[in-house]
C-alpha cells in the first residue's frame, strides 16, 4: 500500500481538499453575476497577497504564458532590457523578451548565489542614457533554490527610470514581497506553488507608471493583452472564457490563506526552509544556495557524486512514494531539489527527512542514522511552545 | 428552491457530475511518469473527435488563445490571407489576424447565413498569382447559431495552395468535421464545448503541410509555439505547467464520448437542434439562421420586437434558473439564443420550450399555450421507438 504520495516539488504543490473540491461547482455563465461576484472577490483577494493596491489580472494559461503577458505588454520590439538571471528562469524571462524583440542585456550571476544590488547600480549607472526600458528579474529562483533580495535591488534601481518587472511565479506568498512598498512596477506569478492551486491561472499585477509605458508599446498582442482585461474587469468579466473552475478553487485557497495570515504563512515557508537546510545538512550533504539568500520555496541538495542525485530520487519515489526535483540543465543529476512550499506539513518534511537518510544507507553513503531527523525534530520543539 | 441552474449557453456548457469529480484528483508531477501516461491518452482521445491522425497539441489557455495560436505559428507578418466571416468569431479571427501582422481581406457574410462555397471559390481564382497564404474560416458560428459546410468550401477551395484554418471552438464535437478527411490543415476547438469540460484547455490540430509554414513563420512566438509543443510531447510532456485537474477532466469526458460514439453524439446534437427550432417556430416565433446552416450547437430566436430578447432572458433566469445567452454587438436584445450542446438532456430542452411559453404569456406576448412543448413531443416520440 503505497497510499498517498509526498509531493513535494517547487510546483505544482499539494492542493488541499477543500480547494479541490470546489472546483467540482457545476458550470455557469461566464458574462452573469455569479462569475462577477467570483471574479472581484479572488481580484481583491489576489491584491492583498501581493500587497498591492495597482491592477491584477487574473489570465488562463501556465506562468510561463503571464511571463510572455509582461513582455509583449510592457516591451517594445528594439528596447533595451536589462535581464539579471540567476538561473533556469531568469534565462527563460531573457529568452522571451529576445523573441520579442527586446535588445537582451544579461546579467548572469553563477548558479547558487542572488543577485548583488551593487552589481545591478553599477549597470544601471553604467546606462547614462537611460536606453536600459525595463529590469527583469526573478524572485524565487526555482531551479537553484535561491531569492533575491528585491527590496534591495529595486533600492539599487531606485534612480533609474527602467521599469522594474518581476517573476514572482514560484515566489509569492511563499517569500516576502511588498509590490507596491517596494514600488515594484510589473509582477507576474502562477496557481500551483504558494497558493496551493493546481496550475492554469497566472496573475499578473502591474502600476500605473506600467500602464503608461502599455500603452506605447509596440507589440502584437491579443490573448495577453492587459488594455482588454482592464477594460473587461471593469464589467466583472475576462475578455474570454476563463478557466472557471480554478476561479473557484482560487476562492478557497485564498480563503485558506487569509485564515493563516500572510505573515504567519511567510514565517512557516521560513521556517520549513530552516528545517529542510538544518536536517540535510547534519546528514553530511552539501546545499547549492548560499545561506543568505537561500529560498523559503524550495531546497536544492547537492548529492554525493558517486551516487548522483537522479538514483536518490528513483530510490525515494519507489520506495516511498515521495516526489522530488531534479536538477535543470547543468544541474541534472548534480542536485535534488525538495519543495516546500504551499500546502505541505511540517512533519511531512520529517519524513522525506527520514527517507532520504534510508535511501543514502541503501545506496552506499555513509551517513548517521537518525542525525538529520533528530536535528529537525530539535528545531520542531523550538517552534512548539 | 430554485434548484440546480438550466445552464443553456453556448459555453460554458454542463458539465457531467463525473468529469467534475475527476477534477478534483490529487497533483501529480508533470513532468512524471503518470501525467506523461495521461497527455498521451487524451491526446488520442482528442485526434479520434478531430477525426485525424497529425500532429494535436493542448494548451492550457481559452478557445481564444489557441486562435492567436494559430495566427502566431502559421501566419507572418505581411502575408495576404482570406478571412470568411459569418458572425462575430469569424470577426475575431480577422482581429488576431490583422494585429498580428496579416494583410487582411475579409469576406462578410450577412449575419445568418452561411458561406457560399462558390463565392469562396471565386476569390481564390481571382488571385491568380496564389497571394493569399490563408484561408481563415469558423466552423459553427456561435454569435449567430449558423454553420459552415466545410467540407463542400474546402473542396471549393482544394486548387488553391492557402492553408485553410478552422475555427472550430464551438463545433467540434456537435457538428460533423472531418479534418483528414476534408484535408483541413488547422482546426482548433476547445474545452468548453462539445467536450463537456470547464474552460481553460484549447486543441490545436495541424497537419505536416502547416507544420512546413510554420518553419518559415517570421511572427515572435513562446507560450503558442507548436516547435516547443510537439518537442515535449515527444516526451510526453507540455513546454509549460499544464493545467493538470482539466487534463483529468478530459480523460473522463473523452471516455464519455468513446461510450456515446462519435456518430451517435452528431445526431444526438442535430435531433436537438431539429427539436428547438420546431418548437419554438411552433410559437410563432422567427430564428435567425437560414433552415440549411442552422447550428446544431446553438439556436438564435428573434424576439418579438416590442418585447426584447433581454426581457425574455431576464423572465426565465429569474423564474425558472434558465440561463440563455443574448445577441452580441448589433443582435443584442434583437435575439436570444439556446445552446443545445454538450451534455444536455432532450427533457432539459422540453423544460425550456415549456418556461419561453409561460414567459411570452406573461410578458403580453400572443402564444397557444402547449404549441411548442406538444410539437416538441411529437419529435420525441419519433425519435424513441
Amino acid at each position: 500500500m503505497r497510499g498517498e504520495q509526498y509531493l513535494l516539488l517547487p510546483g505544482p504543490t499539494p492542493v488541499p481538499e477543500k480547494v479541490l473540491r470546489a472546483m467540482s461547482m457545476p458550470m455557469i455563465n461566464h458574462r452573469g453575476p455569479e462569475f462577477k461576484e467570483l471574479l472581484l472577490e479572488v481580484t481583491a483577494g489576489v491584491k492583498k497577497v501581493y500587497r498591492t493596491s495597482q491592477n491584477v489580472l487574473i489570465y488562463s494559461s501556465s506562468g510561463s504564458g503571464v511571463l510572455e503577458a509582461a513582455v509583449v505588454n510592457f516591451i517594445s520590439p528594439g528596447d533595451k532590457v536589462l535581464v539579471v538571471s540567476i538561473g533556469v528562469f531568469g534565462d527563460r524571462f531573457a529568452k522571451i523578451a529576445a523573441e520579442f524583440g527586446a535588445d537582451v542585456q544579461k546579467l548572469a550571476i553563477p548558479w547558487g548565489q542572488a543577485a548583488d544590488p551593487q552589481a545591478v547600480k553599477e549597470v544601471l549607472d553604467n546606462d547614462k542614457n537611460h536606453e536600459i526600458k525595463a529590469i527583469l528579474i526573478t524572485h524565487n529562483e526555482t531551479s537553484t533554490g535561491v531569492y533575491n533580495d528585491l527590496k534591495a535591488i529595486r533600492a539599487a534601481a531606485s534612480h533609474h527610470p527602467a521599469l522594474f518587472m518581476v517573476d514572482a511565479v514560484s515566489g509569492l506568498g511563499a517569500i516576502d514581497l511588498q509590490m507596491d512598498e517596494w514600488d515594484l512596477d510589473v509582477v507576474v506569478s502562477g496557481s500551483q506553488k504558494a497558493f496551493m492551486l493546481p496550475p492554469g491561472l497566472g496573475f499578473m499585477a502591474f502600476n500605473e507608471k506600467a500602464l503608461q509605458v502599455h500603452r506605447q508599446s509596440t507589440n502584437a498582442k491579443f490573448y495577453w493583452d492587459v488594455s482588454a482585461g482592464l477594460k473587461y474587469l471593469e464589467k466583472g468579466q475576462t475578455p474570454y472564457t476563463p478557466a472557471i473552475s480554478l476561479f473557484y478553487g482560487l476562492r478557497e485557497s485564498l480563503a485558506l490563506m487569509q485564515e493563516e495570515g500572510l505573515e504567519n504563512t511567510l514565517d512557516r515557508h521560513k521556517r520549513y526552509r530552516d528545517l529542510v537546510r538544518a536536517g540535510v545538512k547534519a546528514l553530511g550533504l552539501k546545499l547549492l544556495a548560499d545561506e543568505r539568500a537561500a529560498s523559503c520555496a524550495v531546497t536544492s541538495v547537492m548529492a554525493p557524486e558517486d551516487i548522483g542525485a537522479n538514483q536518490i530520487r528513483k530510490f525515494m519515489l519507489e520506495e516511498f512514494n515521495i516526489v522530488l526535483a531534479g536538477g535543470q540543465q547543468k544541474l541534472d543529476n548534480v542536485i535534488f531539489r525538495i519543495g516546500h512550499l504551499g500546502y505541505v506539513r511540517e512533519l511531512d518534511l520529517l519524513a522525506v527527512l527520514a527517507a532520504l537518510e534510508i535511501t543514502l544507507v541503501r545506496l552506499g553513503y555513509k551517513v548517521e542514522m537518525g542525525a538529520g531527523l533528530k536535528k529537525a525534530e530539535t528545531m520542531l520543539l523550538e517552534y512548539h511552545r
